[in-house]
């Protein structure tokens, strides 16, 4: 489930930095790339910050990527953004894992806060918080823990494949939320294949885990939906040109964007649609099998109580019984009693109960 | 189902030409026309596409209508498109099948992608994505598989009837897209005689398998609702006259196409009303058909359980029963016996349960 | 059931004169009023439409208001429509009974699309499609059938009762369309009395068959409240005054048409509340009859079961069974059947069973 | 229920002036305020208007409210509007008791039409149809019958109590509208009240009446709800300063009522949500019962069915059944039954069956 | 549950001051606090107001925040109210706890309405009006009882921690917004805690009891939604800086406030999908259930029904039945009675009944 994580320090008096979270990490760590055309240059670090400053240089024609992992430690998020003149408010945003996604457009840079939903290991939906600050040429990114989201995008920034290395901050940061938008389909594929098994599931027999199974789902659909639908949003003011830290050549990109974000919506709500069909199907399954029960009971009731009752007359002990001496009695009770269950057997066809 | 086919190979990191979809054609085609009031040309090639750019001729005053079939060949599609100077991000939407219908306004062209909606074989809905690229006098469009969609629109280009000759290439897209409409229409019109049949079905027997067959119609119906939307606020915005490309004389025949698909949106909502009502329905009949076989097994058990009681009464084997030596000891039970049946008919007859 | 009728002749290539549509007449037939404030001159015709230009003269100073049943004569249409200079995108919509409500404000004239709702005679409701078309002095109106919606209104027109002949030919767009209205009326009235008898109906007996007119009534509904919204729409624009065939004078009219408008869809949104909750009782009196058919069967059974053991172990053939030879043996067992029974009653009658 | 009454006389083919409603007065009667902070005269009469015309003076500076019971007397209505100089569409509206919620701003007056609700006699929810025209200084409210709505002011008025002397006629319909959404105020806590009564009395028996009854008090909801919205859209008019018959002083007044409309719409559908939460309790405790019913069913037969088989084994007649003339057979079969009964009992236990 | 306190003294006939809600405190009390950069000045009492007037000073530059528990004596706030030229409406919205959530931009004060959301001792959810009157550097809070909302915010005042003494009036009034909606927090946080604990406990039993709960939740959940909307919408006003009572530079923080409140609603939408889920579950395990008992009855009574009419049959007296003197007749009727068994047993398992 996408559990909101919130329940951990909430009570702000004012906003100073404070960590609002679950801690993944136990050591953060950076990564910095600076890059052009021609050159590309890396560099690496865990636990030991302090010649970040000096890598950093916001001034270079050259794109700075600065990816930090582990946004437990507020002071070094702190030392980070002070460096870019990133003030509290934006600082602590980036510092609170619930932060709902969205956009905000500063004089002199923009703050993009974003869910990146996975599946976890358990077959449940994970979500990560994670934070983009675009400043120029240099784009920061924050996240709660150490994933693959953006190794394919390294890569090719190495290796200068496609446009990454032709191109600014700006359609850096496209690609990244690409890259998360990429990871939503993912989940949203695994949810719908999960979808697609359930009916025969409850087809074979209507176990309330499947009722479980399926609330989850809606629950996890509809928690995909409330985190892209902000993003879509966000996108949307980046696509009107409303901000010059995206240039103008790189909006279609993030139109592309939008499009895309537009098409997941649609399908989870096609698969809120599918889940709410099984939970149809669950209900008249369940239905179904307590009318099948109750057939075979009151067939086999039906057509032996009324026997047995005949067999009861017969075994009474009145002395004075005339048909206990007839000759033929006792052919004669045993063909009422065929003819009775075939009247009855009849009756049943008729009402094509078999 | 309308099945989304972007679980192939989705995650782009960046907007690289790259087939999103299922390939249905071994060897792409292409159809081109050439026509003006008077003269109309034709030609065709499977697989040898080496004299396409000859023949297309972008400032021709006559209309050039070329057709692909084959999207997955993206070298083929770049080809062609570089001719028209068409941009990548708009060439990677045309072979991206999971694309989501919309109009992109370009400054010396227009996109549009759109889903053509069919009744499938198998008793199911078929949805092929179709884009076009509409160019002053030049109108591309790429299908997925080869169908009979435009067929008849092809023969009255060749035996000039009606006013597609005397118009240019967007009245030429304005027929396209109204035969699309019209494939949509079918396939509703096949769902709703569906919907129409299942309420006696029903009622015949209420099997849990019309459950999955209206929940896949509501699916269906909900992914054509999703489907005809942004169609129809792509058309709403060409008949703002807000681009070029389509002539002033042309709006009013786009303004009747969003009338169609106006009523194409409220036709889906009556259906899934429809369908709504027969799951209604469903569980109503089950409960009906519960209701009456708890009502025989009550009705039989209720009478005869007494009965048998009272036989088991004098099947005791008591020394000292007056009862059973009296002289109509045997015809008294029957009479008891016959009494209470006929109370408990009485009874039954009164509370209308037969 | 409002039936849609476009599952005739739909694939249009382009706006050829098509009639889509059910045909109710074998000939089509024309009344023709020219009025003003003293003269009134009637003309009607039936099959031979020859001079049907000469009598029709725009220019005049008078109101001329022309009547045409039967859509599906195409020819007739067009050769009207063509004196007054209608083009073909709005003949085919007069001829399309499909169409959706709507106003379309040409040039020099205005065209209205509208349903007439009336019930049926078999208890169900009928849609029928009327168009009009609003160019000066002179009204159009072109119906599918004859039908009595206008007589009153022609009454007024000859006898020079209240406003009609004092004003021009838009008051009588307005009256007529405040006569559709009033069709309207009459069948939402007819809908909620059925409506209000169900409940009993179903405290009766909770036939399934009571779901099914329930769910016809719910689709009836939406669709009606499908038809008023567009037109609703259409007249909310003839209110804002954006069109020259609509005088200051008349708008007063055309907003108290809106109100009566609102005031259909607020009734149609409650009847479709009460049918919801007609669909909630008939589950709760389902599960009603159920729970009194359990009871009866689980007390008769659970009293009688248990005695009818203890008459079966007396009824055992043991040779040693000290009971049977006592002399109160018998009498014995039969009140320790009574109190059982006894027991078995108060137990029931504390869980207020009955 | 809140009955609309417009089953009545509403094929009007014009808007002449026609009562559409229920009439509940038989002689109309009339009330006449003239005040000023210093003066308050009061004239009041029934059946006889001959003086009507005198009394009332547009152009004093006094304010003046007439007040008129009984609408359904159209020719005295006429009268009265007529000095105003009300045309007749307004005239027709007043009259028109299933007239929406609505404000018309005029030239030089203001109409407004209002639903009054009430609680009524039998529980039920009433609704009275009240209409103010304010003009100038002038206040003329309509209303169908004589209730108890405005007794309060008229005290205030006559006593020069609070704030009311000192203002316009504007503040005057302020006042009266107040009281109008106090009555609607306790309408609703009336039906809450209602409400939160019935989960308990379902907890004690689900009768199918409590659904009934739920079923109309969401649809009266529903209706309360569809009054006030067109209320506070017409409030929100006249909040914003668009009519020049609202003094800029009075405006906050709106403002005020406004809120109290907001709150009651809130309250509507907080209502609502109880209605439907019982809704479900009601199933649930349906279903609960059902099981409760079934268990002691099954319990009882689960264990006596298989012993009275016991017994009827040894009830046979045959002449080779060793058992039978065991010395020990007799109690060995007790507690074999005994046996029997503990097992199954243990086996239902173990299920938490009881 | 978050109960309307309206029911009281509704009935107000023009705006006079009149407390509308449920009297918490016997005797007001009143906290001011004076302070800026340097000094803090702080000042409190109860019961005897007498010096009030004296100790505020509305001119000074420091900012003043004047704190005031109990609404009910209205002497007392008009009191204070007038000091401020607060005109009547706005003192009877702070003596109003009905009050919904609103802002009033006045033209030099702003009027603030909201609703603080606690959880409440008996496991509900509590709702307490405050108000706020924010004119230049002086803040008025209205409460209704004594609670402990802002300790935390009053000790930083005294210490000089973080921001609140470097900054105005709007920025305390941000802090205790702030704090309002963190208390929401918590209580959302408490529901959803008892939401996760439900399916379990349903599972294990599913009591009509967990229906009531739930629905509850619901509704309480639902009042939440209902209190947050308009403050958020509230606040989104102040953040276009509509208003010059809030500073420039305080705006962001009521951003942040503003994206707080948006993650609240979220979260309750999402909390509702999980208490609908919730619903789901009970009834589909309530049907397992019962799906369960009806099993274990149809298998006990299907076996032994035909047994023991095997074994009255031969416990039948007619003196002619040859298989009473078989000598194998009781081994072959048990043999008989076995195979039923058997195959009855077989039968079952097929269909996987147990
Ligand atoms: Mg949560
Ligand atoms: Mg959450
Ligand atoms: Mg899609
Ligand atoms: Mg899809
Ligand atoms: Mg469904
Ligand atoms: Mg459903
Ligand atoms: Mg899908
Ligand atoms: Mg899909
Ligand atoms: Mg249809
Ligand atoms: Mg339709
Ligand atoms: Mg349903
Ligand atoms: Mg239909
Ligand atoms: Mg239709
Ligand atoms: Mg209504
Ligand atoms: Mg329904
Ligand atoms: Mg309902
Ligand atoms: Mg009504
Ligand atoms: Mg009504
Ligand atoms: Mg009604
Ligand atoms: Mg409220
Ligand atoms: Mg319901
Ligand atoms: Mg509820
Ligand atoms: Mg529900
Ligand atoms: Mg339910
Ligand atoms: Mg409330
Ligand atoms: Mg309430
Ligand atoms: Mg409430
Ligand atoms: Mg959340
Ligand atoms: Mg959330
Ligand atoms: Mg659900
Ligand atoms: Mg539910």
């Amino acid at each position: 489930m996408i559990k909101p994580r919130f329940h951990l320090q909430r009570r702000l008096v004012e906003p100073r930095i404070q960590f609002v979270g679950q801690k993944f990490l136990d050591i953060p760590s950076i990564q910095i790339f600076n890059y052009d055309k021609r050159n590309v240059r890396e560099f690496a670090t865990k636990g030991d910050f302090s010649k970040i400053e000096e890598i950093v240089d916001e001034k270079s024609h050259e794109v700075t990527w600065i990816n930090i992992h582990g946004i437990h430690d507020t002071e070094l998020i702190r030392r980070i953004a002070s460096k870019f003149f990133i003030d509290n408010l934006v600082i602590q945003d980036i510092v609170d894992t619930t932060q709902r996604p969205k956009i905000d457009i500063h004089p002199d840079f923009l703050y993009f806060s974003v869910k990146s939903i996975l599946p976890s290991e358990q077959g449940n939906v994970e979500s990560e918080n994670i934070s983009f600050v675009l400043k120029g040429n240099v784009l920061l990114s924050f996240q709660e823990k150490i994933g693959d989201h953006f190794e394919h995008i390294r890569g090719r920034i190495r290796e200068n494949k496609g446009l990454v290395r032709k191109n600014g901050a700006d359609f850096l940061l496209y690609l990244l939320l690409d890259a998360i938008t990429g990871n939503c389909y993912s989940t949203l594929e695994r949810m719908e294949s999960e979808l697609e098994e359930l009916p025969s599931l409850i087809m074979k027999e209507p176990k309330p885990e499947y009722i479980v199974k399926l609330e989850d789902l809606k629950r996890n659909l509809f928690s995909i939906r409330k985190a892209i639908i902000p993003l879509k949003e966000a996108i949307v003011t980046t696509e009107k040109g409303q901000t010059e830290q995206i240039k103008n050549s790189t909006i279609p990109y993030f139109s592309d964007l939008k499009d895309q974000l537009l098409l997941l919506i649609d399908e989870t709500d096609i698969n809120l649609t599918r889940a709410e069909g099984s939970t149809n199907l669950f209900f008249s399954y369940q239905g179904h099998r307590m009318n099948e029960v109750m057939k075979v009971l009151t067939i086999v009731a039906t057509i032996f109580i009324p026997l047995t009752f005949m067999a009861g007359i017969y075994g009474m002990n009145f002395q004075n019984m005339p048909e206990l001496s007839w000759k033929y009695g006792y052919p004669m009770i045993w063909l009422a009693m065929i003819l009775v269950a075939i009247v009855m057997v009849i009756y049943f066809r008729r009402k094509k109960w078999f």
